[in-house]
């Protein structure tokens, strides 16, 4: 890995903003370096669980993002990465104001790439880990603004 | 396992129904029998990724969701299915107009129940598997309508 | 997929009978069809948990082995199948005196491939599902008889 | 979590050597604290796959042990931890000497335990890190040794 281009920077901002999801969600992308991305996204009915918690599938597909994301800042110029799979422990009920995804690489192959991201929720100023995944990515050609 | 009582199926809808997200996804419970549940989705833009398919943070809640409720009708009256925790591989890019989750229990113990569903994408009448989902769920004595 | 070769059958044994893990099991290839394999092996001291059962990983290991090699029934000639991940979950103690895997794919793409693993422990003519287990390989280059 | 107690340190040594697996492996556990757990074993011929290095089921077995025994370390005395599944990603192969891994608790809940583990390969003194894995255990009532 070498540093994070202003080019690539860019790409990841005009992918996340193209996620019909992530402005249904909300959700921003409140940093980015090479290889860590982190998302934020506020809490709202629309995305509630029957007790009125952030939904499960929503812990998911926001670390989702941020491991996707993550994972595209370290593939070379031209290429992009597509999720394979990923598993998620959910670790406590997301009941709070906000909630938080860090990705971050483990390994980035030539062709896979192994990410972890943490989620956290944040209630009143206070901070709790609710869920941890472990996805595998595959590189592929870029196809558009993938 | 014994027959699925009205109740059960009552509270299953009660339930689906006072999902924020589930209304959000303009999601339908289309099926309910005994350690099986099938959810339908329409595409709209709310939903999507980059490249205007379903997101796959979406493919992964409509399974999350499909497996929650089947592993819900297998318990006993008063008591709950908690996720623990939950693996997707995601096959093919879900492009098409309506999303299909269908889950259905591998094996309902005491304390944990494993479940797995199919995720697919229905085109223009044709259907094709986009995702499959491994899941476990821990059961939990009844909070309210969880 | 087209039929399974000669050739390829030969190559799935010979890499079979190089392991030296599959010796220490006395584990045995019962069958090789495309995209489908199953393994056996019997019960000793050598391979248990602390109650004498199969112990979890060598159910795992036997996954493991059943799910790579039908993935590799799947590949073109001179290529191979590298584990990339996967997951288990244990539905039951394996205790029993023939411990069985069967593998078949899921999808076989051209760079990834899913399989799926069940695993069985027979005892006394009885067959009972154990565990269940979704991985993902990546397809590479040949190197040798991987 | 308090401090470790002497007899739950005396129940882990025990469980694990009790482990016909872990003889088979010649595997050794190097270190045990509240919450962490360090296995390490040494190659030979008997553990492994077709290009003679550790087999990836000899990596998800050490790691299972690893995250097991993590586990046990932090339930309440007279209960045990049953693991539910787990997920592993094979981030290279395991060419080397010594095979380590290390488990830790990273909830510790009344009913699950989710806990992590690297998987490390030491070869001519330098260390690598092969694999991670992520488990579900759940906790039950003490039976025998378990």
């Amino acid at each position: 890995m070498t540093s994070l281009s202003e080019e690539r920077v860019q790409e990841i901002k005009d992918s996340f903003t193209s996620q019909g999801l992530m402005q249904t969600y909300e959700a921003t992308l409140t940093h980015i370096a090479l290889g860590h991305v982190e998302i934020a996204m506020p809490h709202r009915p629309a995305i509630t669980q029957q007790h009125g918690f952030f939904h499960g599938g929503v812990m998911g597909a926001l670390a989702d993002v941020a491991c996707g994301y993550a994972a595209l800042s370290t593939v070379a110029p031209g290429h992009a990465g597509l999720t394979a799979e990923y598993k998620i422990n959910l670790l406590s009920p997301a009941d709070g104001d906000t909630l938080i995804a860090v990705g971050h690489v483990i390994k980035a192959g030539k062709t896979l790439i192994v990410a972890q991201a943490e989620v956290w929720i944040e209630k009143q100023g206070a901070r709790k880990q609710c869920a941890v995944m472990l996805m595998t990515l595959c590189v592929v050609k870029h196809l558009g603004n993938l």
